[in-house]
């Protein structure tokens, strides 16, 4: 039980300037957090109480799903990266660590850097310490800080540069055993959310930069989510923006036959899809191939998609390359012989195929079977250009982004759209890190196998900041039970008066012994500001005592989620709040 | 209940090559850490069981000497720092952090830097929240990663680049309030060593670089610790080598009266304390006075020690420069007109006296009255200098290192020497840290005063290694039962064997419920490789199920501790362990 006034709950009636989000402004208002600098917050003595009842349901159910924890370094020696497998990638968005007092050359290389994830800390310490079948399947996880070094940092605890997050990492003797590991997982993930009390919905993701073979993505259904989820209701098909997928292009299409032969004409000061729609082109969209370019690991390389379709940059991580960027003007008209505006990949026309990583296709190009393109001179296009006959594709992918409405992979049906914050994502790494790291076992035969891998993270600070996206009105938060900092609030409205304070303390007492964490508002406020904070703090119950009510024999008890406000005679205080908590701890989800 | 085959252990029959203490060797063989980079480590899963216990036990402690538990980010801006009082000398020993891909210049000052401790950071929260006497005291705490770049980390988690620490800040109206805080933290650390189960001794201690009025360490007497504790066993006097100090100098002294003139006389070759008492001169060294010459902030001072004693660097802590390092030669002669060797503080000696910060003389050097000292010209020195007529001492103090024998400051019996680790440290800041950021507070009469700040830490991971160092022998760790990672390990002999293997579980059962916490070896190892791994690990209470015992209707129940053996029949197997358990339990030192 603590008392308000010996506590330290900052409320503040103003929203900060920075703070976009209800969430953001709820977590600074209501004393949660405060702001040290862009995306680095102390977790106030409020807001540390939700944190560590949301790690410690999640070390409950990680250990239940096989984890077994661990802690390892947040500074890492720079060599456990830059030896890695994606450090051109990853150093982008990490902070390098060195000695405050040296001097820095321009060329020096980071002597130590801030860890954003493990992969390439764990996987050299399971290579030296497991080496037997016997030993697996293993599942190691810790709840840590994490550190991304975010260009612009927003939306409080979203996207912070230091955050909380418990990472797991599992190793297997096979795929299968990996797969099951990975279930376990999924399931772990979604007894932790259950146990939260925040809805929280697994879709299929893109694997990234992380590589490995398949990844689900937890997301909190949200307004103001960063992240899309195309979503079917009839099957149940989910999956975020990058990996969304629809049956746009039937599964038996024919090849189209060639129309004619291919025909240049002026297009002068033609350089965008819609110029070539209008008058005097009149060639609409979706007849058009437009043709972008990128540079893949230092070498350009050709991605062609439908004039109406836009490209998934998340997609190009299917082909391989550990950067993707989009190529320059400048790095563009030596190798296709144009500028952007009349680009095109017609056989004959490039001017250097021999620089090209490659030509990439998505397959709705197959829709349009006959189109228009860029003649890779500046001011023409060529018509009649045919998929199968004129375009020299090294690969077919799926590239493009899927639009609500396009039907479902599964159903056929429409997909929709919703916004939604990602808390959590599950990767099923292969053997991408055991190979690089010489991760093997030695089975019962003595034969030597690379471990598969899974990869596993839940964003501790962040699933806190949308359990109150989730959980809010216009006057403050409402915390789900299991994790609310204080479940009950006992306002104390006189506490000069010692018969009102005395009976706080024995309800306080009463909530406590019944298995509630009790806050007692005692500071000397007005009532106003009293029923004001205890709003905006969101705890749960909230029992008033004093004022005209005790005068009159009662105590008030309501519910933050609900309106009704209950006036309990003071002989059945104890007995009734007791049973109000003991109601509310039986009803939250169970482990 | 965990199963050793499901659980990590990895335990070596070899130290590692780097460790040179028992307990960091203890650390690496029983599968406690591993070692990522120097002075980093990661905390495998039985050594984290151990470190949440600990943090568990001084959270309760902290949070009854009145902490309230905050979490401050480990990522701080630099402005933080910079613009505080101590960054010279805090930088010297702090990580900068920027990100992984820029390209530093020579110049570029750090944009982030990694936190080693935080009146930095609170202060300003608590300037910027806290406005009213009625908010305080208040006393904040974290229990958090901190980071030192040490320059030559060794002996495991002793002398780490990144370790655990409990951390808190005290605010209060007054000084009398202030000394209230620090005496309830100085009682909540006594609790919580005592609770551990480890033997800490709180001993002066100096204020350093922190400032502040004063000062304890508590220590964990060990052969292989850094410090050096000097103490009476008559009085109960206990300071650290920094801080000691002795009645060596008797109170009521009285001054010298000079002997003679000061004389001048060739010294060619002659430059140390030695020479100088050898033939042909014969001065003793306790009738030498010591000249030696540091920078302050950048300007030299003399400090002025009698011939055998030698100086403790920390004691210039208490002049108030915030950096200070021995002269160079270089830098000495231009001032005092001689090298070292012949140096003096002799009125009308000293070539630049006006560049000097100060003369600061050991208060022993009155026992010396008339002595020889350098002439401050090279080859010669001065005799029959007078310590009141012929030195222009700016401040007498106490700057020489305390020797065992010396007479103890409260009983004047001889001082003894002994090791110990440093594992806490309070301090009594003062109004420091609150004048630099302006954390004012308005009293009832809404006048303006400074709070008055402690600061406080707990080394944690520190503290489970000296438990180590405490606890082990030959054979592995002893680790109290409070703090042990398993309190009960069940040695499963034959694992294929069912009745033992249900037995095992059974047993495993019972002890758990009454309340251990328990590991069952269920490996398929060898009965002497299970023995000497449970002695390794160090787990309390051992218990040996299977082989011929089990055949002859036994179990073996054994104290790590202990030598003896207790054989017990099966039939009473599970009351006999959870009896065991609960006297442990019972035993072990309460809230």
């Amino acid at each position: 039980m603590k008392y308000w006034s010996k506590f330290f709950i900052p409320t503040l009636k103003e929203s900060p300037a920075d703070a976009e989000i209800p969430s953001h402004k709820l977590l600074v208002r209501a004393g949660i957090v405060r702001k040290l600098g862009g995306g680095l917050y102390t977790y106030m003595p409020f807001g540390l109480r939700a944190i560590h009842k949301i790690t410690q349901i999640c070390r409950e159910e990680i250990d239940r799903g096989g984890g077994i924890e661990l802690w390892m370094p947040h500074v890492h020696p720079a060599e456990s990266w830059t030896n890695g497998p994606r450090w051109a990638a990853a150093r982008e968005i990490m902070f390098r660590a060195d000695s405050a007092s040296a001097t820095l050359g321009a060329a020096k290389e980071p002597e130590f850097v801030l860890g954003p994830t493990h992969e390439e800390i764990i996987t050299p310490i399971v290579k030296a310490e497991i080496t037997s079948y016997r030993d697996l399947p293993k599942n190691f996880y810790q709840i840590a800080t994490k550190f991304r070094n975010e260009i612009r940092p927003r939306y409080g605890l979203m996207r912070a540069r230091e955050f909380i997050m418990m990472d797991a990492y599992s190793f297997d003797a096979n795929d299968e055993s990996a797969t099951t590991s990975y279930m376990a997982m999924k399931a772990a993930y979604e007894a932790f959310f259950r146990r939260l009390g925040v809805q929280a919905i697994a879709v299929e993701a893109d694997t990234g930069v992380m590589g490995g073979s398949f990844s689900h993505e937890f997301m909190v259904p949200a307004e103001v989510g960063d992240d899309d989820i195309i979503y079917c209701e009839e099957s149940g098909y989910a999956a975020n923006r990058e990996k969304a997928t629809s049956a746009i292009v039937p599964k038996d299409l024919a090849e189209a036959a060639p129309v004619g032969a291919v025909e240049e004409f002026a297009t002068p000061g033609v350089t965008t899809i819609a110029q070539l729609e209008a008058a005097p082109y009149n060639v609409a969209a979706d007849k058009q191939f437009k043709t972008l370019v990128y540079i893949g690991d230092g070498k350009p390389f050709i991605v062609i998609l439908r004039g109406n379709d836009e490209l998934e940059e998340a997609k190009l991580g299917s082909l391989g390359f550990a950067l993707c960027r989009p190529a320059t003007p400048e790095e563009i008209e030596p190798v296709l012989g144009a500028k952007p505006g009349s680009l095109g990949a017609v056989k004959g026309t490039i001017k250097d195929p021999g620089a090209l990583a490659g030509i990439f296709a998505d397959r709705a190009i197959q829709l349009v079977g006959n189109g228009t393109t860029g003649a890779n001179k500046d001011g023409f296009h060529l018509r009649n250009v045919n998929v199968a006959r004129d375009l020299a594709i090294t690969k077919f992918g799926d590239f493009r982004r899927v639009r609500p409405g396009e039907p479902c992979p599964v159903s056929g049906k429409p997909l929709k759209v919703r916004r939604g914050i990602e808390v959590g994502h599950i990767f099923k790494l292969g053997t991408k890190y055991s190979e690089k790291y010489g991760a093997v076992y030695t089975d019962d035969q003595k034969q030597q196998h690379l471990m598969v891998m899974g990869s596993y993270g839940i964003g501790i600070s962040r699933t806190m900041q949308a359990i109150i996206e989730q959980g809010h009105d216009a006057d403050g938060i409402i915390w789900p039970w299991p994790v609310a900092p204080f479940q009950v609030l006992v306002c104390l409205l006189d506490p000069q008066a010692a018969d009102a304070a005395e009976m706080a303390r024995k309800v306080a007492e009463a909530a406590e012994q019944a298995g509630a964490d009790v806050l007692v508002d005692d500071r000397a406020e007005r009532p106003g500001v009293k029923f004001k904070d205890a709003d905006l703090i969101g705890v749960p119950l909230r029992i008033t005592i004093g004022g005209k009510g005790l005068k009159e024999g009662v105590i008030e008890m309501k519910w933050r989620h609900e309106k009704d406000v209950a006036k309990i005679p003071v002989a059945e205080a104890l007995e009734r709040v007791s049973a109000a908590v003991k109601a509310a701890n039986d009803a939250a989800p169970k482990a």
